[in-house]
């Protein structure tokens, strides 16, 4: 509870890094995936169970926590560590993406969003220093600034006047945090849409105002996968590399690689909670929906060689009838195979770099996913 | 994998009894409450953690498991211990109350039973050796013999109908399970509503057939408590003291003690998790809804003295914000309270009976629920 926040670059292969983030409350080993917390809980996870699945850091959502239960009640209630019990690093999003994507209403000015809530219909606003403030009550080790999330397809003014509000919001970010507790870090967001110009003018605002980390956001919102990649490659160059840089929002295990491949460090997606509670496993032989009627008789587990006890203890059978049955188990024995296989993916990367064979690493485990499930003997 | 079923008596205090079970997956300490994983999952929580949370046995439920995946797949898969991961002790029922409480349309002859499945409305058929079979094909540590659940109040001669045919049930379930692995138990069970006549002649009629267990079933059906307990007190008598004895369905933590007074060894009940995921807990203080407003701000745990960590290592207000958000970790953490609870206060029976005070004990707990939670500072 006493280290102040720093980046160490442990190895680089090509583009790829390994590094390690030293946070007040732990260490994140980086490349990271931070599964999400959205209302101060990875849903259906036992906290421990999140910890022991291999997550170092989680993230959760300044939009719902400022709603519900409110950001100074979780600061009565000991701050969102204490709340949550996840004594590691927590990082918190700024709000902004939320305010986009769920409140029916909002009003972009200057000086912050004016949204309604979504649970109360109350009109709430949003300003980058309360975002910070909310941040700073909530106990966050990494905050993030608000930013403006463009929708796209956007016109290029429209992208345009999204990154010089998110610049002119990552200045007053800056300010509002300087008077917070030391150790805590703040990063900035770049934005910029689909438009290699503003992505880049977007990262170099950031760097000039200087932040501890460097997202990219406002991507993973529809558009190709080759459009997020490109964004990343035009980005990352403007990047300082003693940086962490984080791709928010993304993705699928396929994504990670990829943004891993172009020199991102930290991701978070809701993806393997989700996709658990809706029963899809993902699995070294790619993503298997287990509310396939295939699965009633398969005695297998998920996969044998897994190190997750949710992925070995519990035969495909069971697993389909949790979901049949619409049993909490299922969504939950589901989610940490998910939150298990991405940080093995993570782990697996991790190790390649430093042993400087990232790419075979890639192509062995996309190959995998290529194969894909090996069918139930007799079928 | 190998003891056979048997039931050692170790002391005993008033009529107040402490007992171990011993069954081919192991050993169960009476009194004993036994968490219900109606479809093979004791509902939100992992088996490991219903273990820790203190239980030996597990009850699962015949009509839902035949219905849905049905016994002869979960044969296929290994049985019921493999299948829900739970290597330990499992008893089920033999769908008899089920088919009265939840399915649309029955008809009942001397034969068995004919239903509509209350999941894709086809007509289904239960026997007593048919209740067997799949019992068996589950692989039951304790079996159920079939019964006929009469709804009360009921006229004398209904009730009296009811006890002839489950004790002609009775007779043929014997029958069929003769033919069983060896280790395994079957339990008759007492019927006869609130006549204390008819539980008498059902009691009697089951010992002259024989078991290795007897249950009270047909209570807790909305009858007052007196009632249930008056005829705990008919039927003990009649049973014989080297059998365990099993109350179905029975209850809230005052109704065990009730029991467990009056030579009960054995419940079952959903209340644990079913009031666990619709915010109540059970706890030394009596039960405290987590759903009110009162809670929101509380910085204490429900019972920082707790062997529980779902019960010393969260707030009230992390939990009240848990079932506000209609989390799943609210309905884990308060099922996993609460059959903490449950077996905690098992635990304080046995011991108290081995050491001649269960009267000094119940009144000790008693008293506790009576005096109620301690108001938060400030409140």
């Amino acid at each position: 509870m006493s280290a102040a926040f720093a980046f160490r670059l442990i190895a680089t292969d090509g583009a790829a890094r390994r590094g390690e983030i030293t946070t007040p409350h732990g260490l994140v080993r980086t490349p990271a995936f931070m599964p999400v917390g959205t209302q101060a809980t990875v849903k259906g996870m036992l906290p421990a169970d999140v910890r022991a699945a291999g997550a170092d850091i989680v993230l959760a959502n300044t939009y719902h926590l400022m709603l519900r239960p409110g950001a100074e009640r979780v600061a009565r209630l000991g701050g969102l560590h204490r709340f949550m019990n996840w004594p590691h690093p927590i990082l918190t999003d700024s709000g902004g993406f939320q305010v986009m994507s769920l409140s029916a209403l909002r009003e972009v000015t200057p000086h912050g969003v004016t949204f309604r809530s979504h649970l109360d219909g109350a009109m709430v606003e949003l300003t980058p220093e309360r975002a910070i403030e909310i941040q700073t009550l909530l106990g966050a080790d990494i905050s993030m600034q608000l930013d403006e999330c463009v929708r796209l397809p956007a016109s290029r003014s429209e992208i345009e006047r999204g990154v010089r509000l998110s610049l002119a919001w990552a200045e007053r970010s800056k300010q509002a945090f300087a008077g917070g507790e030391a150790g805590r870090a703040l990063f900035g967001i770049v934005q910029g849409g689909d438009d290699a110009a503003a992505r880049i003018d977007s990262a170099r605002g950031l760097v000039d105002i200087g932040f501890h980390g460097y997202a990219v956001g406002g991507l993973a919102v529809g558009e190709p996968q080759d459009v997020m990649l490109a964004m990343i490659e035009e980005v990352v160059p403007v990047l300082p590399p003693e940086c962490p840089r984080y791709l928010m929002g993304v993705g699928t295990p396929g994504d990670l690689l990829q943004a891993v491949a172009r020199g991102t460090d930290m991701f978070d997606c809701v993806m393997p909670t989700r996709n658990g509670r809706h029963g899809v496993a993902f699995t070294r032989f790619g993503p298997i929906n287990l509310k396939n009627a295939r699965h009633a008789d398969d005695a297998r587990p998920l996969d044998a060689e897994s190190a997750c006890p949710a992925a070995r203890d519990y035969s495909r059978g069971y697993l389909h009838h949790l979901m049949k049955a619409k049993e909490m188990l299922g969504g939950t024995l589901l989610s940490t195979v998910n939150i298990a296989y991405y940080q093995h993916l993570m782990q697996g990367a991790r190790e390649a770099i430093e042993a400087g064979c990232f790419a075979d690493f890639r192509r062995h485990v996309e190959e995998g996913w290529r194969q894909g499930d090996i069918p139930a003997a007799g079928t």
